[in-house]
């Protein structure tokens, strides 16, 4: 599906500097880096880019990530092809397949080496515009970018790194190996664990919408609580998750959290769950862990996601569910009824119709019955 | 619904500052704050957790805040419990029942008095990072904090606390006692009431989408109008609220605004509205007082929404509506109906069957008595 | 619809300075402005605001916009209106209209000339509290405004504005005649062209959302691609463009993208795309020039929208569409069909009903045509 691409549209003349993204890896470096079980073939060439495998050149390392590309193996143009390691075959003269036991897991190292490149880890120490107070305890390893606010009482761990903009409230503790994005808002009394990552504009500690409706007022409920996001856990752009009224607003650890998606005060989540793009989950609703959401999807408050609960993309769901169900619509139905009733939905003109000429019938027959 | 959180998950050590977040009230403190109406039984001890009914110790004060945990009261083994007025019966020995006209409303208190402790209103001034244009009047009371850029002809009201990182565009003004978090953005003559809180990261006055289609291109509509946020107003974190095109987008007096929650030009809001997270409202709609939208519900543009209107989550309106109307779905219906259609949607694909059933009945019948 | 506002409402007292925001236009003026193809009447008013036809006073400036408010014309006391070529009749005594090919462009015009007053291109330059590395090229008409990070490496072009708070990553390059609002992130390696505006907290560049599903834990993906922003483009606010796993994901020329948008890694969007508020795009979707999607619409991954698609607000597509389909609701179908279906849908119960009289009514001829 991914049509040809250099890390930048190579027809446009760019500045020398940004050439200087472009990759190069010899062969010898993908098999040091992937480490595969069988290596087919061999390419004299430089490996300067990533590309899909109908779009990619002798330059260019290429996967198969899905089995139904398979076709386009034999085809391919690639100097180096990642596949998996009961592909049958031969590379073309000139062509090296590494055989891997997962194509897209082995991509991810190579990745993983770029990302090393373009990113590294800055030098530790607390850049002079950042404005931190000193009882705040900041790791001699880690890293407060330009512009940051870190106030009285917290800890930053080591390796952790603010990159610039940040703001951690009183009281909240960052672990170790955490990066955290420009413009992130940590607030008060916030805990998160080590090796997570925040990405920008994103607001953890936020108050729970909580309001008593007292003489036609809506007078606010105190949002005393906090917000604990355990190990491991990536939190993309532009996300909300609220403190909780009292007690906790918990994210499990391992779990993954798309861009402006929200969680309401008082959710517990729990391990290794996705949470895709623009989910709403309201207050006090519990997610166990494996769950999935897809993109868009909304969960009422005070209901029990289920172990492994899969939700369809746009799905709503208001009931507690049972481990492993897949549901999808709006409101959630079993996965297969959905696609069931949005299939028969297409025909209710058609039955509307039909029922119709029922009744037109029914009219003739039980007159002609009657006679 | 609630399970048992004390402030910090106590199975888990933690530094002792985590622990200085704890609360401390004797029975004597809790009577001076909720002023109940009578009082059973009595504790000894020292109250340093909120927690649910059946979560609790004698160390936690509880409550039942939905008639419906009514049975829990009875097991619960808190040490302090707000009961509705009317409650019958008598607490444990060591236990003290507080009875209370609004049990919600008591924890509300409870919970004000730990927030003023956790977060105490700092003192004023402006801080040295902060860049404030010299024609800014900024009350002598109010508190500017870190990096916050305050441009020229903006005015602060008395005690209105910019917590950091703030942006406040020229000649915008912010009334008294208002709290505004880390990375909000007030754009240029926007105007804020008296007691106005916003939510890290939420951006008022953004301009409106509207282009004029121009020879294939879509020419801006340059949006040149303001915003407007009425007293007592709250908004949540990553929120959007565009200025007009021309006049204003207005926010009414006492309304509260969830996150992630896009308002577009020329909305004008009522009085004590309630927008959950996510809500979409497109241009030139009006809300009337006192309307509800459910999470992730989207409103059309150019209508207008009765007073006391209410949405479901995720429903999608594109008519005017009447006072006090329930509407629900996608598109909206009333909301009796919108749950009637969802119970004989999941029944279609039997009424298919019955249908076809009929169907050959029909040709059965037809021949028979043609015959 | 829109009611009379004037800059600020005229019934509250408001301080001198805002005042000022009031326009002040002479005929001669708006002629100069606008440029009618033909002038009836003529007012001796100076014109200080912009209302609608219903609520505007003789030194208002009023328009017809759409054609269904042509009525409205004769009853308006706007001392100029701007109506289109073909307009018949005359205004009253003291009334000016101008005739113009397009009203709602014309006022636009008149609005970029008061956008011009109320916010006039900063001085060049960079602010001192602004953190730019010295390896960064800024062009000497740039603007930098207070408390923005320019990382090394960085360019930015001619006449460009980054307003204040903003970021911009290593390497990444903002072309000339931008407009960049505070809060705004610009990860590194990105490229946007000349005269792009981005509202305040929008991100560009976060992580993709990707993990390979590893012994029971979702491993992360480097996303090491960019993103391309091309010349033209508005970005609303709190938007969150993805980078790309590898290669980049893409916004074409002209595109225009509301509040809270995601857009997710290694899509491509085409030329002169409409995308409203808190609309969803998955991974690696394209979408052809011209495509529309309405509010809250989502789309899957891996899919093409064809040119000149358009979704309905909060459609759900996952599937390719062709040249100018219309699709509307969720999941998608053709716009008519949807409207039948909502139509329908209403009418299930009734359905219902009468396939059970069906039901009795063959039960019975059944049994008359057996005896």
């Amino acid at each position: 599906m991914l049509a040809k691409f250099h890390w930048w549209i190579a027809s446009q003349a760019l500045p020398a500097k940004f050439k200087s993204m472009q990759i190069a890896f010899g062969l010898e470096d993908l098999i040091a880096i992937v480490t595969p079980q069988a290596v087919r073939g061999s390419t004299p060439e430089t490996i300067t880019a990533i590309a899909s495998l109908e779009s990619a050149t002798a330059k260019d390392l290429s996967f198969l990530g899905n089995p139904k590309y398979r076709a386009a193996v034999s085809d391919s143009a690639a100097g180096v092809i990642l596949l998996p390691a009961d592909f049958a075959g031969d590379p073309k003269p000139g062509q090296c397949w590494l055989l891997v036991e997962n194509p897209s897991a082995a991509l991810a190292l190579v990745c993983a080496r770029i990302e090393a490149q373009l990113w590294p880890q800055p030098a530790p120490g607390i850049h002079p515009t950042a404005v931190v107070d000193p009882s705040a305890i900041v790791a001699l390893t880690a890293t407060i970018g330009p512009l940051c606010v870190v106030e009285a009482g917290v800890t930053i761990g080591e390796g952790s790194h603010l990159q610039a903009q940040v703001f951690v409230g009183k009281d909240s503790r960052v672990g170790d190996a955490c990066w955290i994005a420009p413009h992130v808002y940590l607030a008060t009394d916030c805990r998160v664990g080590d090796r997570v990552r925040i990405h920008a504009g994103s607001v953890i500690g936020s108050d729970g919408f909580g309001y008593e409706f007292v003489q036609g007022r809506h007078t606010k409920v105190p949002q005393v609580g906090g917000v604990v996001v355990d190990d491991d856990v990536e939190i993309g752009a532009n996300v909300t998750i609220d403190r909780a009224r009292f007690s906790q607003t918990h994210v499990g650890q391992g779990t993954k959290i798309d861009n402006l998606v929200q969680i309401a005060h008082n959710v517990r989540i729990g391990k290794h769950c996705l949470l895709c793009a623009q989910v709403g989950i309201s207050g006090s609703t519990i997610l166990e862990d494996y769950v999935v959401l897809g993109g868009q999807s909304g969960v009422g408050g005070h209901i029990t996601l289920a172990q492994g609960t899969k939700l369809g993309g746009g799905a709503a769901l208001t009931y507690d569910t049972k481990p492993g169900d897949f549901l999808n619509g709006s409101p959630a139905v079993p996965y297969m009824l959905e696609r069931r009733i949005a299939v028969l939905q297409k025909r209710l003109p058609d039955l509307f119709r039909q029922v119709g000429k029922h009744e037109e019938q029914l009219e003739v027959l039980k007159k002609t019955s009657a006679s």
